[in-house]
């Protein structure tokens, strides 16, 4: 070969062997350098470069183990035959990506989120630094794939005591969102299951079953939720209900409907309920209604909880209850997933829920959704008395049916003139009924603050009553 | 209705209305109140109990709310029609869950795990510290559900120079665990995608296809990786792959074998290359191996990284770098999962990054796992000298053949009955080789403390030189 065209320079950060054997490898991956050819000897090349023969070893090295060279024993190094190394040459630029530009709004009547100031970062803080401080070797490995023990414990005790659940820490896996857990239960169930989702009904649900190419089949909701005839015409086995506060309806299933339900699942082996409880924490009158799976005899009804909305959605700690006969299934087919929660969160949410913060902080939220929710009504009734409220005194968002001749998405459209979000209705069904509901639409108040409530109102106002757009 | 057998008790934290509301639906549930039944006005059930109206309303309300009673206008209240509700009163006591007892080791040779005494625990807690002081409105909602922005930018920076990865931060998707990327992957892909695994491989890979009910086939290797051959003859459309330290063989893919799977994947469209590359952090002799994506002209290789190996296997984050065409795909389709990483713990990792801190982390370990690898293949040698080791000087872990008669099964009890926990070769064979290779183990490093390994060693002495079975 000719002689290497190469100076190596001792003023950067790069050493002589690296320089080396970069050289070496663009050389042969461009095809300057041909296949079977023969390098110099470390002699050689070491005295030509001026440089110490460990260099040139180090980069002969590296290029034999990634496979560039082929040292053959006492007769030296050679370039590898190298099938398709062309492609290498020429570096075809793909084209950045173009995201679509977020909108902007001023006001977001979101259902998702909590509220901002709320958190009590203080105290999580402490417990951070407390659970870090004790540098258990449980901080670094991965765990009981179920979840840490501790919380499952937690957690068990208390669905107990505030949603009337009847279940051991046994039965509990941690996971980090209902998408997650669902993707779980997908691979728990029969291969051959059919899901029904409520319609309307939690968005995601319908996302999640087409994308794991899974059929779901929607059923219609009456005033007391999921229509029983419905769901047995569907030839369903599996369905996914919000028993506690319909989402987005906001409607309470009474116990006559549950009973039904629980009667429906135990007509036929492997006929299961998931009852989605994402936000029961919050009822404003009365009790939290109790849960569907502490009516449940014959261990059939498989819970799904979460701290998003009773603490933060950016925490990712979600929970189901599986009954017995699931467990045992799982723990035989499913162990291999890991808990995708952190070891620290988990330990650190432990505490802060033994130690009474969590319901300190349930109970404080409480308080002020309730407030929330209050000042937001009364700006409705006063600003815009052609708008009725729907759904129960509970959760973190309610309906409006608007009665001023726009439909839905002229609504929507109006207020996002006014850089106001707000959701309509259409989206949560999966499939359209017959006869459209007009002008109905989803308000959720929990991110919003509570001095910006009136002004919100306002330039919903502003959006929906064309008298008020004229004047201003 | 006969009269009331409830006696209010001020003497307890539990409310007078709370008391009469499980009086009620007590009585509703066993059947001595009956469907239809009137129950006595407030006033009169009132003045029976001695206690306000009120707390008779807010109890009545709250049965009315879950459905055990009806409320009637200007008539009163009636208990609620229950089909079923006979059920109720049997409750069916499921048996506790046995689960199989945990077996102890003195000794474990994990693959799985890190050194236990080095994670930087103060850096850690100061950098939680200041994030969480922080009290960003982003450490309260979901975020972007690809992950955090910065900590994805972090990722782009670090894989650019530390392991040749062509990417920008738009291409990363942040989750937890490979299992979690693979389910996304899978849900990404054609739904008519055959995927090919090595064999033998990461034993995850086949219990992840088998429970997403994805048929998968194994592909044998040769010392240069898998065989591009049976990879052409298996009609398979995905492969995973681990070529810069073949998981469990410990074997480098040659940059010739390199260029036919990207040869062999630029055939046809979907096919693609699945990277992982789950240790390529450490190695003892010479540079890192650079990733296969890098060679990637086409955007044909999908490149799966962790931080489990590297930081702790307790941090769940792993992240996978996707070409430009899949990750319009995955905006389109696959948005609606949200990260499942914490926003705190990303942040957290961000600045750790940002700062230093990450490769000042990963010079030290791969010294100490350098010194740890060298004292256990000299315990090896000296200890017992019938056993050959295999594997590139890289990764947590490396193979085993031992010469002593006994296969496999034998040499993994006789270490159980010493307790000790190594793992023998054919768990990572999805099918076996009609040749079975008699006594190959796997023995990993990371989690045995320095001064534990020539103990660990006599141990396995012990366990399968015969003659000092017999002395001991």
């Amino acid at each position: 070969m000719a002689t290497i065209a190469l100076h190596l320079s001792a003023n950067t950060s790069v050493t002589l062997a690296d320089q080396l054997y970069s050289y070496f490898k663009e050389e042969i991956s461009c095809g300057n350098l041909h296949k079977h050819e023969k390098l110099p000897s470390k002699r050689t090349m070491a005295s030509q470069l001026a440089c110490s023969i460990n260099t040139v070893q180090a980069a002969y090295n590296q290029l034999v183990d990634e496979g560039y060279l082929i040292a053959r024993e006492k007769s030296g190094y050679y370039v590898a035959e190298l099938e398709g190394i062309q492609h290498l040459g020429s570096i075809h630029q793909e084209e950045s990506i173009q995201l679509p530009k977020k909108e902007h709004y001023r006001y977001h009547f979101s259902y998702q989120g909590v509220d901002y100031d709320s958190f009590p970062f203080s105290v999580w803080r402490k417990m951070a630094k407390e659970v870090i401080q004790a540098e258990d070797k449980e901080l670094l490995s991965s765990g009981d794939p179920k979840g840490h023990q501790g919380l499952r414990t937690s957690i068990a005790r208390y669905l107990q005591y505030s949603r009337g659940v009847n279940c051991s820490s046994e039965q509990i896996i941690i996971s980090s969102g209902t998408e997650f857990l669902m993707q779980l239960l997908i691979q728990l169930l029969d291969a051959d299951s059919l899901y029904a989702i409520e319609n309307p009904g939690y968005e995601k649900f319908s996302l999640l079953f087409k994308s794991n190419r899974v059929p779901c089949i929607p059923i219609p909701l009456d005033a007391q939720g999921l229509q029983l005839e419905a769901l047995e015409k569907s030839k369903a086995t599996v369905v996914c209900v919000s028993p506690s506060h319909q989402f987005p309806t906001g409607c309470i299933m009474p116990v006559s409907r549950r009973l039904q339900l629980l009667g429906w699942a135990s007509e036929q082996r492997e006929r299961y309920i998931v009852e989605d409880d994402y936000d029961s924490e919050f009822r404003y009158l009365g009790k939290p209604i109790p849960s569907l799976q502490g009516l449940d005899q014959q261990g059939r009804v498989i819970y799904l909880g979460a701290f998003s909305k009773s603490l933060s959605p950016a925490l990712r700690i979600s929970y189901m209850v599986l009954p017995n006969q699931l467990i045992r299934r799982y723990e035989k087919n499913l162990q291999f997933y890991i808990c995708p929660v952190p070891t620290v969160e988990q330990k650190i949410l432990q505490i802060f829920i033994d130690r009474g913060h969590f319901e300190r902080h349930l109970n404080r939220m409480r308080n002020l959704y309730k407030q929330k929710r209050e000042a937001l009504v009364e700006a409705l009734h006063d600003k815009l008395p052609n708008v009725e409220i729907e759904g129960d005194s509970a959760g973190l968002h309610f309906i409006i049916h608007v009665h001023n001749g726009m439909d839905e998405t002229a609504l929507v459209a109006a207020a996002r003139n006014q850089m106001v979000q707000v959701y309509g209705l259409s989206r949560y069904y999966s499939s359209l009924p017959q006869e459209t509901s007009d002008g109905t639409l989803l308000l959720g108040f929990a991110t919003l603050r509570f001095e910006e409530i009136d002004d919100a109102v306002s330039h919903l106002k502003k959006a929906w009553c064309s008298e008020e757009k004229t004047r201003s």
